[in-house]
């Protein structure tokens, strides 16, 4: 297998589901560390592998990737063991939902650009910069709490007994969460898999501290 | 086949989404309506369907889906024909990528709940959110435009010839565009391809102005 090279940032969320995703399978890569606070994503060189100016990217195999849940669920078809969503269109419907739920309805709206945009335009301080971020995890992780406590196909993991794209989704969204002062004591059995995927190996190794990056 | 229930909304941006992949598949369905502007999807009746609060909802075969992205996926392995997906992994995390591109990074920002967020909080008018709407289309349709004139895999439609999820997302994201004043005219390969997608009868019946909540 060639090599992988992952361009990515430390602290980014949708790098970290990536590095996640990668040591779950076992794949070894390359380390490229884009800085986005100094705004790199946005740099020419960056903006040739994805020009939409947001990291991550993965190069693999001759083709360059981009959005970090195409990336896993390709990773997922080309690297089928463990697999990262259940054998059943059910459930692979419903992990995909709980993925978007932090996915699409949580991250996007927080993201650094975004926070930027309310400074500029709005005068948001850091004070409603965090009040910000915290009604819309708030939000999103009140109802992926109603789902995991209620439906029965909640396991150890956010789907049964294995780890998948939606408990790599919401570790990596704890531990953004954490900047903002938010623990997870208003979700406990949400919390409870937290807890349970950062004794994961994988899920340790790809977190942020541990990155070549980190600040 | 069980008849579906859509619980849906006639301008909501990603109910247009699924209604266009269950009119491409050929599927019947029953239209329940929920009105966005009202709240009536933090209404309790809507709620025991999603915890989110957030159309639409597809009731199918006993379980109730949520996600628009995910439950176009379930559809499409449900019903594979037409496929909404390329054959091949490769064109698969192409599509899902240009379609994340749209679902993740635009469309997300620019809810109605987030609009207005950004009016009570940020003392927002008509005009300071019409520009934040603008600001993320715009950010969005220069990489799409980047990326569907660049690569060779762009065909008629946003992956070679055949209609799928990434042109799901951007006939929906482009009549979003249209209520805040946004036209094509800024990315030509992108307005041919959407062009070509309304001329589909699929698309067309799925549209907001022909659903029965319209108003």
């Amino acid at each position: 297998m060639t090599r992988p090279v992952l361009h990515n940032y430390f602290r980014s969320s949708t790098s970290y589901r990536v590095r996640i995703a990668l040591a779950l399978k076992g794949v070894d890569y390359d380390y490229t560390a884009w800085h986005l606070r100094k705004g790199e994503q946005r740099s020419e060189g960056f903006l040739v592998l994805n020009p939409q100016g947001l990291v991550p990217a993965l190069e693999w195999q001759g083709a360059t990737y981009s959005q970090s849940l195409a990336i896993i669920e390709l990773l997922d078809e080309k690297i089928p063991t463990p697999p990262l969503l259940p054998a059943d269109a059910e459930g692979r419907a419903r992990v995909r939902s709980l993925a978007q739920m932090i996915a699409l309805d949580i991250h996007p709206i927080n993201n650094l650009r975004v926070l930027a945009y309310l400074k500029e335009h709005f005068g948001a301080d850091e004070a409603a910069q965090a009040d910000w971020f915290r009604h819309w995890v708030t939000l999103g992780f009140d109802a992926l709490e109603a789902r995991l406590a209620s439906e029965p196909q909640t396991g150890s993991f956010c789907h049964g007994e294995a780890v998948g794209l939606a408990d790599i989704c919401l570790a990596a969204q704890i531990v953004n969460n954490r900047r903002f002062g938010l623990d997870m004591s208003r979700w406990p059995v949400t919390g409870a898999i937290g807890a349970r995927l950062m004794e994961i190996d994988a899920f340790r190794r790809a977190a942020p501290d541990r990155q070549p990056d980190s600040e």
